[in-house]
């Protein structure tokens, strides 16, 4: 399994991700875009994950909740866009309101594997690396070995 | 009046612009919100303005075309979040596909007058740059000067 590759240049507001998957396009959109999928991989280990909305069509809004013994923890968006290799959409953590970011991710058909890059844009670099601090990292590293367990299972 | 002030920063994917206007922030935001009335400055001058869609609730979207004798310009977007004092949104020239920035705008009451500071992110600095060469700053300034006229009607 190829590893996550998470790039924050100093001084700027972007993240960028890249991460490949063993599977095709078509499922690993599937897993981004089905909520009973993102359910089972989005977020890092040890969370309960409660999803309230998730209308991944363009101009759809999803909202989703994680819970664990420290707290409640509620993140919201809109998707701008949805296509069969694109997924742009706004990202917004309940904890630090006003403070969104735009989120654009791009699925790579390999033949038979997929690559995902994304690119995040904060509207300060501030922000950015507030938010990189607070465990983004971690965030994204385990939910992407979540998701390799929901492929493997076919899914 | 005061002028439209334009900042962008080389090397960094920001655009700020701040302004006030000689009308309430109530009135400010409905310019913003309601399509009737956006229509009636939204774009550089010359233009025939055609909305298709302003849904300007949070998780909403827009459409809306911009004709002239040298075309047609269509740009849409998503309403991340409309508040009293605040609007986050999207936005896409369908000339540059895929070229998505996030738009955040703040009005602040100042006592019968309103000042309007927005933030726009891009993806890259290159888009950011291709923006602003693209006449960006004419069509916000010259916007700014349409509304003014809008709101001196008591809209």
């Amino acid at each position: 399994m190829t590893g996550t590759t998470i790039t924050a240049q100093p001084g700027t507001p972007f993240v960028e991700v890249t991460r490949e998957f063993a599977a095709s396009r078509e499922k690993v959109l599937r897993a981004h875009t089905d909520p009973e999928l993102v359910a089972r991989w989005l977020g890092p280990r040890g969370m309960e994950m409660e999803i309230i909305e998730y209308d991944s069509r363009s101009g759809g809004s999803y909202r989703y909740v994680h819970r664990n013994d420290r707290g409640e923890f509620g993140f919201r968006g809109v998707f701008h866009a949805v296509t069969g290799e694109r997924i742009v959409q706004t990202f917004e953590f309940d904890g630090a309101p006003g403070q969104v970011s735009l989120e654009t991710a791009t699925f790579t058909d390999l033949g038979g594997r997929t690559r995902l890059r994304s690119r995040s844009v904060f509207l300060t670099v501030e922000a950015r690396d507030a938010a990189v601090e607070s465990g983004m990292e971690r965030g994204i590293t385990e939910s992407y070995e979540r998701l390799d367990a929901v492929l493997e299972k076919g899914e």
